[in-house]
């Protein structure tokens, strides 16, 4: 009870801290935001001295720099690294905002009626990430710390981690741990918890086509000439079959397959109609023979994340025009490899291309799958904590998402990760109006608290 | 040579007065430009004026105005009607252009080794337009008009004209005619004119996909929703069949088939070659069984004239969209119909649109196609006029553009309408670095000044 207390009556100053955060607009992806990233990472600097932790510094990286800080208490006590990150994804389309993403304001849902932080960045990642900062102030004030803790939260979780990728590879002493902890993923609703079991990785492209060397008149042209993006969309077109499986030769070559067995046993709860009627679609859509979950956990996928060409301004322009653009990303499963698939990808699109057109294709960025088992110590110990606040056992669910870095720290460092998360599906993370609901936020801390309380026994 | 000489004697003054016209941005299809449309009819009137015709007027419309005048000598003497229009196309993608596109300079091309004017609407259609000022000009001071001339220069061809076409329905007594002459399509080459016999026909739609309810996280929901830009992609590659015709039923019902005789016997100079390398594509593309020519004159064609969805700035960002747009046109010939086409395509799209997705589609705007016959007075006249000039008799073209109001004048007026053209198809109109041969320019000033006195005799 004195942890549920000490939450309770800091309630206030958690949110105001975090509302401090989360007003710093720090989106990776854009250039002009680079000074606001740096001014999270500043920010967080200070929260980690306030908390007490030693050796809190700003890491700087080819990119966003990495805020690490530690607490060592005891060289023979198991240590736990905490990984987060404080970047956010673009807001854009800006206009289907109905508050500024960047000043947080707390709404009542139906799914939140005790109310949520509407705001970029409230769920993914500076709500969740915030968690740990405040869990440890909690044990702080509870009886202490019963182990040693070490965090890094990066800066590019949301374009790559390409440069943490390095900072681990490079602080392999510095980063030694049993256990890593993250809290980046979600539940199955706001009463049912779930602990991560695996994760897609991510291939992402950006293709360019290029037609005629310059726009074109599509009446004295139009016929006569192939069209960049006529012919794009024939391309993406071609890319999944009738049984809406893709196309690429050899993308399914290292899916693990799992038996029918496997595929029962894993069934958690899930309904259909609950999941059409909160995107208002009639229908959904995937590769045959999977049901919802499966296409979104254990299978991999490919989406055309943009595309652009020719005149998109209001009215009219009769052009063709000389290129058009697509960014295309597949999300991977266990034992897909980024680099191949995109190998595999460039290939397939370069074979593709119809004669009199050129395409360049370059790589944004990519990631590892990750499976993990619920057989460990400290799957035991999050189970055991999700149990104390939701009153139930969380389940062991397998995450459509991608924390590319994930699998990088098992190869790297040698060591698990488990994944805490406490977002829902409904909160719109990467999308207008991203929130994170209040109970969710406080359950949260106090889920990481017993953590380590059981973790340590 | 008494016009020769005129026009030599003034062409720094000719060059002057259509740089002044060129500076004027007006671009009809963006709202912010209005003020401009307006000063470039304003503009024009005062150069009406100037060269000593009557009743020179704007006549206010819905939109952009029209700028109107006159010179009536005798009711018994034959009346031409030059119609025009003074608004451009809009200049992105701005970053492909060389030159500033309002601030016309003279630029040496292998084309045009005497120099070539670059601007936005120097060719199409401020250039060609104003010689037919300049013509006047010319016979005022070269023995005078030999007939009745009405002008009626427009601000909205490049949206379509739908307040030109009310204009005419509603002033037919004041447009009473014997013919229409319009200079706003191209010649064959340099040195080889042509007069156009036949336009194509324009309906040009767009497209709007709507998938969920929202952006959605790619990782989360990828394989599991349908993507709008995969399947507005989908959509859009099947509207070709493997012989690149049109898949929309009864696309085709209306077309006029020519017969091989036909065909053979309308055959003008085109090298392949040269038009590849001119657009530096490998390979051409279109409707099979017909060549380059014939699939930009007398077959009708679909293209996207643009396409936008998801993520498009720097960067990457995992998302699916909740919607994907396009801009599609078709080009019709005679006897297809505009309407009749539209919704064609409409109901077309709507029963492939997949489950699970909602489409909206709105028309743009559109026009019927045009044939014209080349026995006829003003036919000859202008035939003559051209060979007076470059010692060859023009070839009767039927060309890949629309120019919709033409088939409202014959529709309303009971007028035919001449265009003579003195573009070439790589003055790049329409796009970036368009520009107008200093020659094309002022041979086009005396053709169209030859053609007064051939059709008056």
């Amino acid at each position: 009870m004195e942890i549920k207390s000490y939450i309770e009556n800091n309630k206030k100053k958690f949110l105001n801290e975090l509302f401090d955060l989360i007003r710093i607009p720090s989106i990776s992806a854009v250039k002009e935001y680079k000074g606001s990233v740096r001014e999270a990472a500043e920010f967080l600097k200070n929260q980690f001295e306030n908390i007490g932790l030693d050796n809190c510094e700003i890491c700087e990286t080819n990119g966003h720099p990495i805020v690490y800080a530690e607490k060592i208490k005891d060289a023979n006590l198991p240590t736990v690294l905490i990984y987060g990150h404080y970047d956010v994804q673009p807001v854009d389309p800006i206009e289907l905002w109905d508050s500024d993403p960047f000043e947080p304001i707390i709404k009542k849902t139906d799914i939140h009626p005790e109310g949520a932080i509407f705001a970029r960045g409230s769920c993914d990642d500076k709500g969740q990430m915030y968690m740990h900062l405040k869990a440890i102030e909690v044990l702080n004030n509870t009886g202490g710390v019963p182990c040693n803790i070490k965090f890094m939260i990066e800066g590019e979780e949301e374009i790559g981690s390409d440069n943490l990728e390095i900072f681990v590879k490079e602080n392999k002493e510095k980063l030694k741990s049993d256990i890593i902890l993250v809290s980046d993923t979600g539940m199955i609703d706001k009463k049912t918890p779930s602990i991560t079991t695996g994760l897609r990785g991510l291939a992402y492209l950006e293709v360019e086509l290029t037609g005629p060397n310059r726009d074109l008149h599509s009446g004295h042209y139009g016929g006569s000439v192939a069209n960049p993006i006529n012919s794009l969309a024939k391309m993406i077109s071609s890319l999944h079959d009738e049984n809406n499986k893709v196309t690429i030769p050899g993308f399914y070559d290292k899916v693990i397959e799992y038996s029918d067995e496997e595929r029962e046993k894993d069934k958690i709860p899930f309904s259909l109609e609950e999941f059409k009627n909160s995107l208002e679609i009639d229908e959904v859509h995937g590769e045959h023979s999977f049901n919802t979950l499966e296409r979104r956990s254990i299978r991999p996928c490919l989406d055309v994340n943009g595309i652009w060409g020719g005149y998109t301004d209001e009215g009219s322009k009769t052009v063709i025009p000389s290129k058009a653009f697509a960014k295309i990303s597949m999300r991977l499963v266990s034992n897909q490899n980024w680099k191949e698939i995109s190998k595999l990808f460039t290939e397939h699109m370069k074979n593709i291309t119809p004669a009199g057109m050129r395409i360049k294709i370059s790589e944004h960025h990519g990631g590892e799958p990750y499976i993990t088992s619920t057989d460990s110590k400290a799957y035991r110990a999050a189970s055991q904590a999700y149990l104390s606040v939701f009153n139930k056992e969380p389940y062991a669910l397998k995450d459509g998402g991608s924390i590319p870095i994930i699998a990088q720290f098992e190869k790297e460092l040698g060591v698990k990760t488990i994944l805490m998360g406490f977002g829902l599906d409904s909160d719109a993370i990467h999308s207008p109006n991203e929130h994170f609901g209040l109970s969710n936020f406080f359950n949260g801390i106090e889920t990481i608290t017993n953590f380590y309380n059981f973790y340590s026994k």
